[in-house]
């Protein structure tokens, strides 16, 4: 078919994203454009995959164009960058984990070019990224959508949740509500070490029981209460994610008690444990409300 | 072995329990004798499993009294009708989802007749119960559960998390996850429908992310979204065992800002919404906060 | 000194504050120049206070414009009719209970015409206006002010609080602090109300003891336990303020957990109850959550 | 009248507190017994009030019984040693911070005796002892209220709030209160100090606003913006205090979800910064949780 993708930002989820793009290029006779503000990483990303390392003014010919950037201010960024070479009929699909308010301010300035834009946040993490079998929940034009489907190479499971901005807004409940069972569950185990009980054996129980999440099941056992805490997803960044959240609420006009607070006990906690460590190190702050350890 | 097991509360979880009780005794020569206020049901129970329907009088002599009841407020009831009756070297398994300084209580109480208590409330719903795929947390001494390991036919996994009461508590704080995970992906659902997001797609994405916890795989989407709200476990008893969880924290002297809010979230809408409907209806009250449907 | 002093917006507030402006510009010599989106109304100010009704187009050369409306959307509207007609010098004063963000993006757009925007928020409801008795807190350049300080006839106190939205971040700051205390006070009532404890006798207590705060003191016994609930400040008011506290706390990337929670619950309150009515009768929603009447 | 009153418990405020027992005592030609676990202050106290020193064994002939101690735990182990030698007829009045539910068990236990317990605690603080003018809160039989009624030499005020139990529950929803309006007050102003705003300012304007409060107005002033945190009421005593609070919202099967919150903050501020620590002394934890100092 001869489509030309773009994507900029190779991270450590857009490294693998971009080479899940390349790989389907090489089958389809496509082609694959790579950018990152570090040139050396585009070469290498070549080099690996196959793709094809340009300058941003080698991005204006794309079908296209893939961001994947730590936040929106830095798609504002690029998008300031490209806009004026973008062609009409391009397709902005931007995987950052980003914010529904930037999400319609960017759409309607790249409308005005006859750009689409499709806010498309991926979730599963570096393993699923590198899998191939990323979730990617997207808010824009279902025809927009249509049209690129096919091209989410990345992805094992792609969802359409509504209007410009639905993505993000859904991307950010989803980890507000990992913030959410992180917390809780850590209150409850130190709750509950504190009166003598063994945790392990607490949480075993527990994920075979229905107050189970994710986090019970994968990070706390695994990181909290081994004590390794390995630094995968930072906690200013699920920080930031809760407060997006927090604002997707405001501006829906919502009520939302629990989760605003813990938007606030997350934020507390990347201020006093510190943003790089890894997120369940959020309960390293539980620990010290309690003068207990979670182990 | 002939031992004699006796079973008290034949209610929707006892029901079947004492089944697997009477289904074991059959194939290693033992005897379970059950008890229900209303003798009919005992009686049933007898000729549907060949169990044996007693009168409280008649469970003087089990070598393990089972008790499966709404609360430890009933449990106090029964050790009263038969502490008197009961031999040294008995021993207590009480299954319901009780109060921690009841077990302690309860505990001291027996002890003094040679009896020992064992608090090993059960999670798995009666589907769990009816398959024998039970899990039990056990809170006491271990030498006293080893006694009587073999003889929990109703159960998949059987886990010693501490001393008396411990089960108790773990449970409780079990429940109260389950409370925080089915309220805090309300409010999540609820903001986003507000904001004109399609929320079996919103759900479907959770599932599939970090977010996900029982209550979004497997209540919010059967139960809420479908206007079901199928009561098989009330909310008056999730706010019951929400409360004994904020107890629990209480007793321990810890600090648990979010188990404590929802917990008194709960609370209300049991209150506004009624303790008998299903425990998921929690999440009506959410709806009349935001002045949306879940659906 | 023959200044000429605009007021725009003779709402429950605006009305006794241009009348104060009035009184003090027949003293000095000076002009009132008043407005309202009703025309009449500004009629009958002029007929009442000595004030001079005019049209927009007529507020052009004033020294001093003042607004005082709902909220900032419709003093960006008015702004939008008025800034091609001011003159260089102009200090713009704007007492309506504002958004921090509105008054940053409406004082830089006001100093591209060298007009300098205050935020100047009022406290002490209509009595406090009629009497001339006003809290101001300001936001903005002190220079400003201290020029324009003389002219605010509706004063008792004047504060310079910081830069441009600072007035505004105070003033939706001690409102979310007014939800904060009605609210947990309502909370505590409930609680005794439902132990049997005497309400008049407790409120009587606390308005004597360290727990006391204005709403406790001149809201709760005068307007919940009568019953009365007399409507001066609508509760879809106070949840719009503490929305704008919620807003100053995520600009400020703060962590502020109870705060964010009683914004959740005022805002609940405003949706069930009502945004209508009295902001007391968020304590309806208290009484709801349980089961219970205070009185 | 010649009647005869025991004080026991000469702390910081008992000391003031029987001293104007024995400064009455002395109008009226009654006698004031006093009892210190200290012998040697019973001593001082008589030397410089007039009022006599006495072992337990003295205490059995007073016609009323002030306590006033730590915790109710005190109090049961005083009810212990005193109560076989008290007169039927007596009434207790404990003037102590303490527990509904050991006020209802106390009362029941002297009840056997013909004695009559009030459970009678102050507010003040010191100040108020030493001038006389407390508020005294009371639960238990109004008839026997009026008996001793005048002999609350140290009271300005004297408010019959219920039952046995009753006094108590309305004190620990006040100082619920003071500990939810410190910290709601303490996260306003750090969101506003992370704004830029002047503390001093923004404190006067809310103190002259709606939003005020006890704690506002007295306390984060004085104590927090001057750094000094002078330690009169400790912060672990206050966290105590909430937590009762918390214990009679659960007594109650309420919902109070701010009050739930406050106190796992006040506890967890009590664990972090320390128990001896003024009570004000909580914002700390806000200021580690905003990294901000409030001056």
């Amino acid at each position: 078919m001869g489509k030309t993708l773009a994507f900029l930002g190779l991270g450590a989820m857009g490294w693998p994203m971009a080479g899940h793009l390349a790989r389907r290029a090489g089958e389809t006779g496509g082609h694959t454009l790579v950018w990152n503000r570090t040139r050396e990483k585009a070469g290498a990303h070549a080099r690996e995959f196959g793709s094809e390392a340009v300058e941003l003014s080698g991005v204006a010919g794309a079908d296209v164009v893939f961001t994947c950037l730590p936040t929106s201010a830095e798609v504002d960024g690029m998008l300031g960058e490209l806009e004026g070479t973008l062609r009409p009929g391009t397709i902005w699909v931007d995987c950052t984990s980003g914010h529904p308010e930037a999400a319609r301010r960017q759409a309607e300035r790249l409308s005005e070019r006859g750009v689409t834009f499709l806010d498309a946040p991926v979730s599963g993490g570096t393993a699923g990224a590198r899998a191939g079998r990323l979730t990617v929940m997207v808010g824009g034009d279902a025809g927009a959508l249509n049209a690129v489907r096919d091209d989410f190479a990345f992805a094992g499971t792609v969802v359409h949740v509504g209007g410009v901005g639905a993505g993000f807004a859904v991307k950010a409940v989803n980890n507000a509500l990992l913030a959410v069972t992180l917390w809780a569950t850590g209150e409850g185990l130190a709750a509950l070490a504190r009166g003598g009980v063994n945790l392990g054996a607490a949480l075993e129980v527990i994920n075979a029981s229905s107050g189970r999440s994710n986090a019970s099941q994968n990070l706390i056992g695994q990181r909290v209460l081994t004590r390794e805490f390995p630094a995968t997803f930072g906690l200013g960044l699920l920080a930031k994610d809760a407060g997006i959240a927090a604002d997707v609420v405001r501006g829906a006009g919502a009520s939302a008690p629990v989760l605003m607070q813990v938007e606030a006990l997350t934020r507390a906690a990347a201020t006093l444990i510190g943003p790089e460590v890894d997120h369940t190190a959020a309960l390293r702050l539980i620990e010290r409300m309690n003068a207990v350890e979670l182990r």
